[in-house]
Order: C-alpha cells, then structure tokens, then sequence
C-alpha cells in the first residue's frame, strides 16, 4: 500500500508513523532524472490525467498546470503567480490509468512542476539530495489518501466548543472592546462560542504576557467571558521579543535555545515586536521550554490558541537592514536611474534572509534553509505535548498558520491572511479537500478575508460557505471591521450563523468520522462519482460525507448559481429556523440562493441531523434531535457519531438514527428523535 | 436624451461633442448631499439594481458592490483590491425601474461607490466642486448607450490590417530577434500583420530616437518586414529623458513645452530613460510640437503607434526619493522597530507625487491632480492630430494605455499590465462590453497575460477568446516569452489564429456597424434578453453584434463548460479550416471545447459570413466570402459592412448577404458566396 524509498541520508521529521521498510529498487511509478544537485521525478502525462493534493496551496482542485514550491511562505497576497504559501503538504495524487499517491518528505524547498514547463509532464524536483519519497497505492483516489492517512497518524482532535461561531479582529484594543463586541453577540441573539485576541492583548507584542493597561486583571476577565460560553483563544506568536529584563527572552539566551548566526551569535530578526530572537523549535529543550510557557495562560483559565508567524515570518534581519542603509547612504549623491529604483524596491519587499539562521538539530549545526518546512510545524508540536504535560486528558484548542505534513496529528490549521475577495472564497473551498487529503481536519479561512476590506456580500457568502467548515472564524486586519454587526442585514448574518449551530451534529459527526476513520470530511466530486466525467470536472462543489453535497454562492451580484446533480438529491434551503425542501433530478439546474440562505443537497435514502439553535455549543440541547430526510421508499438513515467533546479519551458513541414511515428512531435512548421533513412523505 | 448640470466652473474637457444646453434645475434621478469640499450624487438601490459601465476598472459586468476611484494608475496588479486602473472612464447606466446613465466630467478623482459602503446605496463623489455631469436617458439599456454615445462624437476608426494578428513582447532586444519571430510564423503558416516594438528600440528609452547598434538600418529594417506584410508598432513613452544634447529635451526645455514644479521649474521624475520631463499635453503648443516628432517614424513607413506610460507613469520624482535617502542617513544609527519598516515599504511603493507637477492650461498654472486623469488623453489626442497632418486621409494604428471619454475619437486602448492570470482571462472579456459603452471599440488585452508567466493552456484560451477581439495582441513581459512557438501544441496556436483570419469579414464588419452606429460591438446577454432573468445573471458570456453569442472556457483544466443560451442557437465549433455544428434547444448545455477550438453560437435567421485564410489582411481574397448559416425556413441573412480599410474617407458599403434554399447571394455582383455550412437543409 505505502512504499518508501530513502535519497542520501535524510533528516526524519516525523512525518510518517507507520513503519515501513525502504525498497531496495526504485520507484516504477515515476522516472528518475538525475541532476547535479538533485534528483527529479517525472510521469508523462495523458490529456485526463487529473492531479490532486499539496494542501493548503492555491489554484484548483486538480492542481494541473502551474508549478508550485513547497516552501514556507509569509506572502498576503495569494494571487495566481503564488508558488509558496504558509503551509508545506508535499502529499499528491496523480490521477491517470492507474492512480498513485506520492509523498515526499522533504524539510527544504521541493518544487512540483505540474504541467507547467510541458503540459504532458509532471516533474517534482527535491532540491536536495537526502529525502525520503513515499508512493501510495490503493483501490480508488479515496482509497489512496487513506492508506497515506493511516501511514501519516491520526488527526488532531478539536474539543467540541471550537465548532462553534469564533469572532476574530487584529484590532481588539482592550478588553472592553471584547467585552463590546461579545455583547452585540449575546444582544441580538447570535450564537458565539469564541473571541480571538490578536497582538494586542500582549505587551509591546511579547510572547507570554499581558497588555495590564488595556486588559487589566486578565485572568478576570478570561473567568468572565468564559462564564458567558466565550473561550478566549490568544495569538502565541513564533519569535521573542530580544530585550534584557523579558524574562523569555533571558532565559531563551541563558539556555541557547535561540537559533544562532554563523558566529554562534543568537540570531536576530524584525517581527512584530521589532529585534526578535527564534527559538530554536527544531531542538527538543527549547520546544520544551518554550511549551511550558503556555501554563502562564492556561493557569488563567485560556483552553485555545493560535500560533502564528511561525514560517517563520521575519521582516527583516537587523544585518540586512543595516546593509541596505548603507548602500543607500553610501550611494546618496548619485543619481538614481530606474534600475537602481527597482533594485531598491526588491531589497526592501524581499527580506527573508533565511541562510542566515543557524539550528541546533541533535548537537549538529544545521542552516535554516535546510530544515525551513518544520518549523512551524515544530513550534506546534512543541506546544501539544506542552499542553498534553499540563492536562493530559483535555483537548484544547490549537491551530497554527505554518504546518507541515505531520502536523495535523497536533493541531488544525487556518489558511492564513487570505484577502477579501471572491475568489479567496472559491480558493477556501478547494482547500478544503486537498487539506484533507493531507490529514488536516480542523481547518478554515478567515471569513470575509483577512487582508483588504470586504463587502456585506461577500461577507454573506463566506458565511455561508463556512457553516460547513470546522473551524469558523470571522478575522481580519484591514481597515474595514466586518464583524456581522457592522453591515445593514443583521438578520441575514443571524440567520447563517444559526444555521450552523442547527447543523452541528451533523458537521461534528463528519468531522470524527474523518478524524476516526483516517478519511476525508470533504471530497471532490470526482471521488464520488469516479465514473461521472461530468463530476470530475466539478470544482466548485463539494461532498461532505456519503451524504450530503455542498454548493455554495461565490461571484459577486449573483441571485443565485448553476448546481450539478449527479444523481436525484433533495435540495435544501435552511435560514436559520426555517428550511426549505425541493428534490431535484440529477442534472444541471439554477437555484436561487437569497444571502440569508444555506444551500445543500441530501442523497436518495439519507437523513442528516440537527439541533435546535442555541446562544453557544454549551447550551445546545444534544439530546433532542430533528432530522431532514430523503426517503427512499419510506426509509432513510445516519450513522452519527459523537463523543464528549472535552475529553482526548472519550469514546466514540456511533448511533443509529433512522427514519422508517415518518417514525424516527436512534439506538441511544436518551435521544429524542423527531422528523422535520421528510420529502417523499409530505413535508412537516 | 442628455440632460447637462453644471457644477461651478468646470474645465472643458472636450470629452462631450454634442451641443448640450445647462438645465437650470438639479436633477431629479439621483439625490444631491452637499458635503464642504464636494457634492456627491446618492442612487437608492432595489435588490434586484444592476449597475453597468466604468470602462476598463476591473470586477464584474455587473459593477455593483465595490468602490472605484477614477484616478489614472500604473498599478500591474489588478486584484479584486484594485479601485483605480490606467483608463478613467465615468459613465455608468444604472438599471432599475428606469434606468438611466450618468456621465461624470470631471478631469480629477471621482469616487464611485457603488453599494460598498451600503449596499443599497449608490453614491457618487467628484473629489471637487468644477465640473459638468450628465444625465442619460433611452427605452432601454442599449438605447441608452446609444444616445450617450451620439452626445461623445464617433469612435476612432482602425485600418483593417490592424485587425490581423499582432505579436509583441517587452524582450525583443535587436532586429535579428524580431526576424526570427516572424520567421516562425511564417515558416510555420501562422498569419501575422502586426509586431509592437517595446522600449529596446530605442536609444536609451529616448522617445523619437533609434537604437543604432541593436536596429541599424531603422528605415531598411521597416521596410523589409512592410515587404512581408508586417507593420513594425512602435511604443511611445509620455516621457522625456532629461539630457542635454537630446534635441527632443533641449526644445522642450527651450520652449517651455515641459510641467514645471511649484517653483516654474521643469518638473524632474524617474521613468525607463532615468530622469525626465513631462511634455504638458494640456497646452496645445506643447501637445503639437511632441505630435509633429512622430513624423521622425512615418517617414521611414511606419504607421503604428501604441502610447504607453501616460497616466504619467512615475517611478519616483527626484525630490521624494532625495528625501527618503536622506530620512535614511540622517536615522542610520537608530534600530528600526516593525512600523518603521512598514513606513520604509511604503515610501518605497508609493511615490507617485502628483502634487508636485503644474500644467499651463491657457495660461493658467494648474496643479497636476486636478487634470490628472486628461494626460494620457491629451497626448493621444495631440498624436492624432498630428497624424493627421502628417497624412490627413490615412488611417494610423494608434492606441494608449491611459484614456478618458473622449479620447475614443482619436485611438484604440488596450487594457494594460494585465496578469498571467485565469481570473484576468475572464476580466478581459468582461472589460469588453464596459469598454463599448464609453465609446472605445478597438481595444484589446495583453493575450495570455503582461505580468506573472503564463501557461500554455491560459494562453490558448486566452488566444480563443481573443479571435473576436479587435485588437488581437499577444505581449508580455515575464520571464517566460508567450509566442506561441515556445509551446507544445503549435498547431493547435495555429487553428486558432487562422480561425481569425477566417472570421475577420464579420468581426471588422461588426466593428464598422459599432463605429458607424454609435453601437457597441459587445453586448452583455442582459442588453438583448431584457426579460431573461437568468441571461441578467451571465457574466461569462457575450453577444457579439446581433447574430453571435460567445462562451470561451476560463478556466483551468476545463475539458469545456456549460453555457446559457437563452434561446435556440446553431452551436458552431470553428479549427482553423475545419468547422463543426450542432442545433442547441434553449437551456443549459455542457460543451466540450478541445484547445484549439474557438466556439460560437449563432441565432436562427442569422449567418456569418467567412473568409479564406491567408497569411496576413493584405493576402485575403476578399472577393470570396463563405458562408455559416442557421437557417430559418430555408432562409438566413446578414448585413456585411465594409470599406477600404485605409483611409478615413472610405465610404462604408453595406453588403446584404442572403441564403435561401441552400443558395447563397450577395447584393455585390464582385463577391462570389458561397454556403460552407447550413444547418437546417443538411451540413455541407
């Protein structure tokens, strides 16, 4: 099922658990070309030939025509010319005459050449010579991430208050202003289960403290809104503020846990809180450390972070800087011509000066360049074992900006600083198989967009895509707040985010059936339906389980939009209370979608379930359920998991719901079970 | 028709031809809110208001939902982020219950913002109190273009050569490399008429100087591609290299033909040539004298010009970037924290100093700002003139990249610095129909993208689209050449340029009818089917004239897509020589359409007449004309509009083109027609 095959002599990154013996042959699946400084691996291929994978990267679905780095990249700006975005997931599945999955495990830059430089030509390129490379066999394309999920390690395990809605701002100055927008929330009748502190609840942006001034008596205030269903989820940002006196800072120099220089000097870099030091997350002390750490917030009461900044995103080196000024002081009576324009512009854009950083891998010395993939993913991991020494049994909440393949057993992710646009949606929902595929679970796009200011559409819109998405979260950092609140249709934004509350025990049971199962929550049509060359052409709507097809709104003035059917479905429209019913024939038909409006589709003999709404996923009522059917000669039926939400031992409770003739049944008789509507029974 | 309301003292823009007398009143469509430096115009919008227009600004054919700035930029990024583009083009229709169109005249910024801030607002604000705005009325939308387009006097009108292929790079650096390209096509049988010269053949960037050593023998070297029926397209920058001894900036200077700064002194910026000035366009002397330097071009056989740069595109002034070096040296010493950086970056991107140049208008010294958006106009306007001096009765090829109403009198546009980018290929046909409205016809996008590298399959249906585009022009500048010849699949380039060649008697004839009509050439579906819900929804398709609809594929990786037709339609499927059709019902189709397809539809009654290919406009036989007809009861039509295609006096004939029975006439006894292909009595 799962080959590997050793170059050189690689770095292990823990990528993949299972153990498997390394072929003695290479690979047949691909040719080798041997280069000076690498190998590469190339497959020819044919006109259909389809390709799926690399994460959280942009472009398609099939990810066919265009060449991408895996390289770890602080870049807002996820236009088509991308190549390298924050997430490394070198997992793609070629999908031609007999389909494979290739892995390569490789912590430095490795370049896919999908069809870009020929179109018949696939070609990965390592650039380095010690990696390892996985193939993955197996009976269909869903089979083949399954075998690569059980050889990677089971996802990451969110607790069940982080499915519902998170409000997000870089611009929450105080605590007032928290507690400001929390009350619009709980005023007006909108759920919210959680409240994103960005840098300013530090001070002066330093790790592992807070901002006194503007969020006095912090652990205060955490009781406080957690005593309203809030959990508050800080930002832990990668880099430490250099300044004698911070006790991190201190300890991380006393200790070396910094990444060095070529001196041997403790590194330094321009983050958020100017000259910054790294630690070094890559040596297993300084992880540990630094892990540690995260006791000053949860001894508060805090169950949820977000690390961020952990490309690790560095604006500039303090060497660069003072090179630049230099030359530019040096040179400062000559005339400048537009060469020396752009020259200038280009050295002050692009100031990642990697080669510069030094690790500490296991006594070596090792350049940052080499090893630059793992570290956000090492900061993380660092941080789950240190939140698993403080309480063993308890899930928190954790997701990271930068990961790598591995990752995924520790955290979910966020697709970092998208920006408010229409195709930033679309792009969210192409990531959210191809995250799958690579073992991401617990994943989402900041809603609206991050970066530029959105419109009220928009808005509408990414909300109502995200209802579906494990990780819901409004954020952004531009000069446009886009909280609900701040738009004319108040009503329309209750009425989606209610809406996601409703359908929590389906999108929960998705979601552990995946985490459980080593499977996919969201599949590509094709996946599906691999005999529909229709299907295979569909990206812009998603399966969601055996069960249910999401079809969701993404251009702009758009009524509505062009759904494909591949087979008889039930469509259903919910706002918030209300729903409603039609089925429709498999085909290619327009539906009218109003912004207040979640668009999905039921499959022929399936049911999902709900809830009744509530103001957080605390006060929801799990043991009354209401389910949606589309019967199939009277019956229909869900396989509903669930657990306790909180606790990492929790067992899996998988129930039987079942709806025969209008009666409804589950196996669990503490669940009271009721039909909501039931298509071909007469509705209601 | 047109109503006029004068606001203060406006300067005279010239951009209305029509003899227009001031209403005494305000008006009555849209409401007035006096604010203390401006007024701004407020629409209250129903759900169901589409607004139309602004030109070449980017997003949907449908501007609603975002705010532009009609403010002339340089900026190759055109994102969803983007409010301001080269062309600056106020003329929008709302379509409401009555829709009507407004003209804003205003010479500066103008604010349009167009349910961003609420959505069911529009409001638009001219950033000053001077100006003239018009309002439009008409039976229906695309009366209502008509009449604004008889108020702003007849587009420009192109020879027909210009209508052949055009290859162009910003790469071509000597003679010899220009013969190898058109070496390829011819060697390969790819029609070309047309290749744009890009900076390099200049001396230095030196407008109206030849680079000697690179392109000896200038005149020679025009006249042996004019001998293979290429036509050399010259750029001409808006600005002039500041050097003494260069005879352009000595009169300039001498003359006073330059913009000053505060101090009357010749404003100094940094464009390609390093240092230059600015030729003040607004003061006809100034735009004359740089018109007449054209003739340096003509007089060796040239006779196109494409004008680049003109928003003024600055780099940076002289003055600005003095003072950031010396911000620089004088905090040399000082650490620079994240803001400090941030503010670096931003000086360093952002210098357009427009505040710092006057212009002389009628003696008048006005700021830059105020008459921003008249430069790249002007100088355009100045050249044709000045063509027409030079050669009254010919018609040059000449288009700008920075426009405003108006300037569609005197020359085509193309849609700038696009992007390598699938989202820029969709953008290119939506600009279309926007572009039509304010009266710019020849126009054209960078096919296959400016910016970014492309990929071959973007180019080739960037290529399938640009069949029906006047302006079919191939340019980039990246680091990947685009000719076509670089790429795998040379022939399917091939079928798809000679399907140009075959169609040009309907796409020039559309464009006569467009010109000579005050009509648009590309309409939205929603202009012709005003009672088709769903056709006011389709952004992706378009009518060509009154008998084609096009549907090209946008997307990657698409093996075709599915397209409205809002009514019964010959499907036809051009490859070069070869032709494919098929009757479609009214509905949504899937189609599949192979790379080197170029798709169309045709409505029942019309046909389309088609020429043999040939190797350039000048070797088309255009006395034989086949012809593709989907025919009504035995019967199909067509009005063919035709002239000499060189001289501005050709008398424009109208040709009635008839099928009946299977037989075909045309009303010119020279033109022997013939039926190719007509559906409803058996295909060929």
């Amino acid at each position: 099922m799962i080959k590997k095959y050793v170059f050189g002599t690689p770095l292990e990154t823990g990528a993949v658990t299972a153990d498997v013996a390394p072929e003695k042959n290479t690979p047949e699946e691909v040719g080798i070309v041997d280069k000076t400084d690498c190998v590469a691996f190339v497959k020819e291929l044919e006109d259909d030939d389809r390709i799926y994978g690399l994460g959280e990267n942009i472009r398609g679905i099939n990810k066919r025509g265009w060449i991408y780095e895996s390289y770890a990249t602080d870049d807002g700006i996820h236009s088509e010319t991308l190549k390298s975005i924050y997430g490394v997931h070198n997992f793609i599945i070629i999908d031609c005459k007999k389909p494979f999955g290739i892995f390569v495990d490789a912590p430095f830059k490795v370049t896919f050449d999908l069809g870009y430089t020929y179109m018949d030509k696939a070609i990965i390129t390592p650039q380095g010579r010690d990696f390892n490379l996985y193939i993955i066999n197996g009976n269909s394309l869903s089979d083949i991430v399954r075998n690569f999920r059980k050889a990677i390690g089971k996802s990451y395990l969110a607790p069940f208050w982080s499915f519902g809605y998170i409000q997000s701002r870089w611009g929450y100055k105080s605590a007032d202003e928290c507690r400001q927008v929390v009350k619009e929330f709980r005023d007006n009748g909108v759920p919210i289960d959680g409240l994103c502190l960005d840098l300013d609840y530090m001070d002066s942006c330093k790790v592992f403290t807070t901002n006194e001034k503007d969020f006095p008596n912090f652990e205060g205030f955490v009781k406080e809104m957690s005593d309203s269903n809030v959990h508050l989820v800080p930002i832990i940002d990668a880099a430490v503020k250099a300044e004698k006196g911070y006790c991190i800072s201190d300890e991380g120099v006393e200790n070396n846990y910094f990444c060095k220089d070529e001196n041997d000097n403790d590194y330094v870099g321009c983050v958020w809180p100017g000259h910054t030091y790294f630690p070094d997350y890559l040596n297993p002390d300084a992880g540990k450390w630094f892990a540690s750490k995260y006791k000053y917030y949860t001894d508060m009461g805090i169950d949820g972070f977000w690390n961020d900044m952990n490309e690790p995103a560095i604006f500039f080196s303090k060497k660069s800087l003072d090179a630049l000024k230099n030359d530019i002081c040096e040179n400062k009576e000559r005339d400048f011509g537009a060469n020396d324009y752009f020259a200038l512009r280009h050295r002050v854009n692009f100031l990642w000066d990697y080669k510069e950083i030094y690790h500490n891998v296991n006594g070596k010395k090792i350049r940052h360049d080499k090893v630059h993939n793992m570290y956000g993913y090492m900061m993380t991991k660092s941080a789950s074992q240190g939140l698993e020494e403080i309480a063993p049994d308890r899930r928190f909440l954790l997701f990271s900006r930068s990961s790598y393949i591995g990752m995924h057993r520790y955290a979910g992710i966020w697709t970092g600083d998208n920006q408010a646009w229409w195709s930033h949606l679309l792009l969210s929902l192409k990531q959210l198989p191809s995250l799958n595929m690579c073992g991401f679970l617990y994943i989402g796009s900041d809603i609206g967009g991050f970066n530029s200011n959105t419109t009220e559409d928009l808005s509408l819109r990414w909300h109502a895509l995200s209802v579906f998405v494990p990780l819901m979260r409004n954020h952004n950092g531009s000069d446009r707040p886009q909280e609900w609140f701040r738009f004319i249709h108040k009503d329309w934004f209750r009425d989606l985010i209610k809406s996601r509350y409703r359908l929590l025990p389906f999108i929960y049971s998705e979601y552990l059936k995946a985490v459980h199962n080593d499977d996919m929550m969201f599949r590509p049509l094709r996946f599906v339906y691999e005999n529909d060359s229709l299907a295979a052409e569909i990206e812009d709507q998603l399966m969601i389980g055996d069960s249910v097809m999401i079809a969701p709104v993404y251009t702009q003035n758009a009524k509505g939009r062009f759904v494909y059917l591949p087979e008889e479905m039930l469509m259903v429209k919910m706002y918030g209370d209300e729903i409603e019913t039609e089925e429709y024939e498999k085909g290619r038909h327009y539906i009218e979608v109003p912004y207040n409006c979640v668009l999905f589709f039921i499959k022929k003999g399936a049911l999902i379930p709900l809830y009744d709404c509530a103001m957080s996923t605390k006060e929801l009522n799990k043991n009354k359920i209401s389910v949606l059917c589309f019967s199939d000669e009277g019956s229909a039926e869900y396989e509903m998991y669930s657990d306790d939400g909180i606790t990492k031992s929790s067992k899996v409770k998988k129930l039987e719901i079942l709806v025969e003739n209008k009666f409804a049944y589950c196996n669990s008789n503490d669940i009271e079970v009721t039909v909501l509507a039931d298509y071909l029974n007469t509705l209601f």
